[in-house]
């Protein structure tokens, strides 16, 4: 392939016919927006302790009840419930680091996660991948590797989000192995791990250290993976997500502790409940996690959003999620944890639904003060489904997201009062000297949207954006490059992920 | 048609199918967000003043260019060319109301602009008119009458916006007394009249004083109508433009005056400068009105956007738009002027473009302390074609920030302490006592969003939001009911049309 060099290139690296931005760290320079008072914060607050100090938790995890246990916490075995007393878990929380930074294999995609950069996480978990030409399908292995690729390929994805789509057609024992390797080979950005179940979260390690030619030591003191742990709302941790969490925070690794209050199901019909019983879930998790591993890095994550109430459906990007974001990120931020959301839809199509779904999720979560947003891009169905169109509709909110918290110069040849006196009344502005000056990087330079006329657009197709997503995702897949690894660590991986494979199917989940 | 009683039956007055919102007044309850700090908007403020006085505006309109002249600004004959004191611009602002009352044929939907509140208006002025059934055409009446019936019918609209499509079939020196004469019949909502010419202001208020029963003097104390007012930038005020300005602010109507920079074509390539620009511009018809009428309301218009530098075309929605947007709000606030803005959007379908650039603009605008949204409901195109579907969209949008903006019950009761105690780890909230009390209004309910599993979706069709907002505007023109209007009203009105028509025709545009 010969190449056009030209000022653009570099932004044109992946994807032969895709503009985008180039990789970089993103700064929210805006002041949170409040929902609430702090009056109000205070009472959500407190009502959470009081839930954990009259209702409290079950923990089913033993060693889990065990470490609560020894910390303070009043236990009944006989019915797994642990009560906290408040002034334990204001006391334990004060551990948690307020930034840490994240590395990736590449050094120049390292991750810094707090003070007030915002990252955006792909589509992680769903069960489903979609895109326009095959439809809906069950998540599998190409397709996971195909999605990878892409996520890799697009500039303003920050982390790869923890598995694009189940790859179903793998033993479930194992296939966090093919996961895993995926993501090491397929790209350079920081990864997310699986936390169901401590062996998981071992194998991340173990592959890790390899891949960075890092002892664990030195892993837990520069963390390389971030795992999301849900509590079983209403208030219950079970066995495999309490082993994940404290694996993940004794290895040093952070944490999205992440209640999934679904407002009207496992979460009460008022928003303020469902913020209350996030709230108790959070604290009671990130406690156990600092009493596990005193200043283990973890995030606070808001997931509250509401069923409709006629077919119990959930609902996502609504303005019940919106407000609930918006008041979690001051929760967070009273705790001073960074803060984990995420930008969702309901929508089975990547449709008009979807994009506003995602914009509303969008635009509060980070007026909201978020630090990292899960499932920024990807994600559709209420997380069922991965999409490529989405992947690519969700990159483009993005960028424009990301474009929008640029700041602008203010400065005197900014505001340009010679050059509009140059061109006076009735004159026009191409072709000046002030502007040819500036106008290569004048502005944002869209991925995805269409500016042409109606008259050229029809002509040339009338394609809407989820058929012009289509092709760009195929465009990015076409001209897709993996970034370079040492031949010796990816033999190192390969011999590793067949020992752990035959070791799995002999019935021996945890390493020898 | 019989009725079904019910708790919700206010809901559906309007669309036996579609659920919506009862029309209400919005308060914005949000401290606006800055963009640029005090230094920066100070020093917009003075450049654009350093502008006034160093090159000026060209003033087309003579009595305009008079008016000034006697309030003491330099005038050049010669060139048209109006040079303004920065002092004399200061002063005379300073009449500007910072809140008014506009009446509507319907009492109960008055609109009260500035003090916090939030207006909604359907678009007004394209050229084009579309839907999915039939595609674009050239404005014409008959969808101009199908248009206002379903923006009657949208209950989040406030406002019609001043005829959503060009009645290209009708004459063009009298359309504007058809579209009046529709506006009136066809809906009970404010609407907004036409100033492009003097005689034209003067028509919508001689009809408004018929359908009111009010005088011309009780119309300039209590108004009633509204118009948007261009300056051709860069830096001139044109003919019919100017005359429509003085028009309007004799008789005591409100203008929104809007100059429309568009950066890298109209205005300088640097979005400060086309800001400095739009100020100026705004700047100098805001005195221009204070000087002809000390105290007639207007408001500070914020249209700038940016051009693609590709191709010259205009984009909307944008990183720079919504950028522009939350300054020149800061803009209005520093002269205690209500702010107008726009729900914009370059797309040319009614796709996930559309709806992410309106997304980008109705934040901005919002989170910017925006009064008056036009074309908030029904903008595609760049405003070239009113759209049915896009209306739709707007409409289930408009909804979902009016409900973010409602404030959040946080009361003992709302964070449930007791209730998630009840059910206790594990439960669910379905069927409690504290569920079933509060359910059935406990949420937003969505107007266009489906949010059905997969399964159910497919098998009824896998219809886009697209085509679900298509099926909805379809059911709102079919359960259309006209707003009753008092024949004898009606009749005088027909009469003035009649009458004004044949003047006009017999080439006497300004009425006898």
């Amino acid at each position: 392939m010969t190449r056009q060099p030209g000022r653009r290139e570099g932004r044109r690296a992946q994807g032969a016919g895709t503009r985008q931005m180039p990789f970089a760290n993103v700064v929210n320079r805006y002041p949170p927006i409040s929902l609430l008072s702090t009056d109000e914060i205070e009472a959500i607050h407190r009502s959470s302790l009081d839930l954990l100090s009259m209702t409290g938790m079950e923990v089913m995890h033993e060693e889990s009840r065990r470490l609560l246990k020894a910390a303070g916490a009043d236990v009944d075995e006989a019915n797994q419930r642990v009560r906290f007393d408040p002034a334990m878990i204001e006391e334990v929380i004060g551990t948690v680091p307020a930034a840490f930074t994240l590395q990736a294999r590449n050094p120049a995609k390292n991750l810094r996660v707090g003070d007030g950069n915002l990252i955006f996480a792909a589509t992680g978990g769903p069960a489903f991948v979609s895109d326009l030409d095959r439809g809906r399908r069950a998540g599998n292995f190409q397709d996971m590797c195909d999605y990878i690729k892409v996520v890799h390929s697009l500039n303003v994805i920050h982390q790869e989000g923890g598995c694009p789509c189940e790859p179903t057609d793998l033993d479930p024992d194992s296939r966090h192995l093919d996961f895993y390797q995926a993501a090491i080979r397929f790209t350079d950005k920081n990864w997310q791990c699986w936390a169901l179940g401590g062996y998981r979260v071992e194998d991340a390690l173990e592959m890790l250290s390899i891949t960075l030619g890092q002892s664990r030591e030195e892993l837990r003191a520069n963390p390389a993976t971030l795992t999301v742990v849900n509590s079983n709302s209403p208030l219950r941790l079970d066995i495999p997500m309490g082993e994940g969490l404290l694996a993940m925070a004794r290895a040093g690794q952070p944490v999205a502790i992440t209640p999934f209050t679904l407002s009207g199901a496992m979460s009460p019909v008022t928003i303020a409940g469902a913020l209350t019983q996030q709230n108790a879930e959070a604290l009671a998790l990130i406690a156990l996690s600092q009493i596990a591993a005193p200043g283990a890095p973890v995030l606070y994550g808001g997931f509250t959003s509401n069923v409709d109430m006629r077919t119990g459906s959930p609902a996502f990007g609504t303005p019940e999620y919106a407000k609930a974001q918006l008041a979690s990120g001051q929760l967070a931020r009273k705790y001073g944890v960074p803060f984990r959301s995420s930008n969702v839809t309901a929508s089975n199509a990547v449709d008009v639904q979807a994009a506003y779904e995602s914009g509303m999720s969008l635009w509060s979560t980070i007026m909201g003060g978020v630090h990292l947003i899960e499932h920024a891009a990807g994600w559709l169905e209420g997380g069922l489904t991965a999409s490529f169109e989405k992947l690519i509709l969700d990159a483009e909110m993005l960028q424009m997201m990301r474009s929008f918290l640029d700041p602008l110069a203010v400065d005197t040849e900014s505001r340009a009062v010679e050059a509009i006196g140059e061109v006076g009344p009735g004159g026009h502005f191409f072709g000046t000297p002030h502007t040819l000056a500036r106008f290569e990087n004048a502005f944002y330079e869209p991925m995805l949207s269409d500016w042409r006329n109606f008259e050229t657009w029809s002509e040339s197709g009338a394609r809407t954006g989820t058929e012009r997503a289509n092709a760009i995702w195929k465009d990015l897949l076409r001209t897709y490059e993996q970034p370079p690894l040492d031949p010796a660590v990816d033999e190192a991986l390969e011999a590793y992920v067949a020992r752990r494979k035959e070791e799995i199917g002999r019935g021996h989940l945890n390493a020898a």
